[in-house]
């Protein structure tokens, strides 16, 4: 089956990490793989760039109550109107996670995918046990897709 | 944005149900939209192998904590492990529904759409205020599509 | 373990609901069980009314991100967040549900009531099978706990 | 209002953490507060018993589909059948949490509390930006009450 790969990091992210979840988006869509984030702006939006710019599919798992909501590069808006609660069914959905800057939407996101045995792979992110810390996107792709 | 139709229906129905999801999930793709399901068996997986068939995609919204509920004919499985709660993630994703036979969880969904101002098009199921029946399957696409 | 008794309906009902409500939550009281409601206002306001005027517990699953949208007879809310996806939460938590009045919302807590084998009694609501009519409050009282 | 606080920790504690669960869940109960917890074992389980022991009331918020997995100091279990999504309905509708022991879904709690300005002490846990450290019990409660 076609692997899942969520990007999970910060609504309002710096250049640098922006610049990091494009490449990260890339590098998935070029393995065949789809992409899922949270499908709001930042990392989220950053990495569904990069993976339309190579060819992928993505898929937005939305908090609200509206497609409206999800980043234009976004191929398959799921709208939960759950709010924080669709943390879960991104973790729950991917085979793995790459996460990038991030504050506590984020730290939830690695405790529940460490919780559930999910590989969690941090780039620029928070330093919790349990975190594959890579330097660069090329390194992060090569620890979820060769572990 | 492409439209994204939901099929609802039972786990498990009789041949003529069957036969109607999987000429849906068929006529669906051939417009170019997503179909959603909730990814299960019997009506969602008739509607699901209809699309393959025609060249669409597919999406599995999974009551469950594992991929590996889903049909066959699911591309995007999302993993929700939330029980009865994916109904409504369902019908928020949806743009239109088409119930097709179904218990007590349809006449749910079908419940939840018509309160949220969902179209929903009946073919063989729950004759609820709200609920526009169709005939046939080219019917009940013609009313989704040309409404 | 105290019997836990979901009273579900409109937010808006007219004054015989409003009044039926009452006095179901009057009884559910009355019967030393703790009443389940939406939180919110109409049946789900008067059922709370009722049980607290005769000395209950009420607890309200609200929808919404805050206890400031729970009426002021709930004791205890429970704030989800995930919107319509609590009425799941409301009808798993109960043994048993009394439905009043009510629209879509309603119809949809029913469904999911029936589906899970959970007894419904109705009163002057929707007619589905599954629903075991009841004439007035007293009737459906004893039908939930005498059944 | 009355004041709603959530014990938060693991399913399998040592005896430090449990006894210190025990005594903050008692010195809630003094308070007048409500306690929340996930209601099962555990971290949890001690606090509902102290709070039980000095006449409190105990809300368990249960990841399950049936209220026989609440630990027999729970007053009202609310049953979700959402998994680890019932950790953001503990976090929502608690006014403030206590952490205590506990693993990556503690984490998890505390990250969403965070997120959501929700005041976090924490008792022998996480040390993570945001959370509050406590010594002893009283500490804790004295945090939370009067901040």
């Amino acid at each position: 089956m076609t692997k899942i790969i969520a990007v999970v990091g910060g609504k309002a992210a710096d250049t640098r990490s922006l610049d990091l979840a494009y490449e990260v988006g890339k590098l998935i869509a070029k393995r065949g793989a789809i992409l899922v984030t949270g499908g709001l702006t930042g990392v989220m939006e950053a990495a569904c760039r990069g993976a339309k710019e190579a060819g992928g599919l993505t898929v937005g798992i939305l908090p609200g109550d509206s497609h409206e909501s999800a980043n234009p590069y976004v191929d398959i808006p799921i709208v939960t109107g759950m709010g924080e609660a669709r943390n879960i069914v991104i973790v729950k959905t991917a085979d793995a996670l790459i996460a990038i800057d991030g504050k506590y939407g984020t730290l939830s996101e690695i405790a529940i995918a460490v919780s559930l045995g999910k590989p969690v792979v941090g780039l620029n992110t928070w330093d919790i046990p349990g975190v594959i810390k890579a330097a660069t996107p090329d390194e992060a792709i090569n620890l979820v897709f060769e572990p």
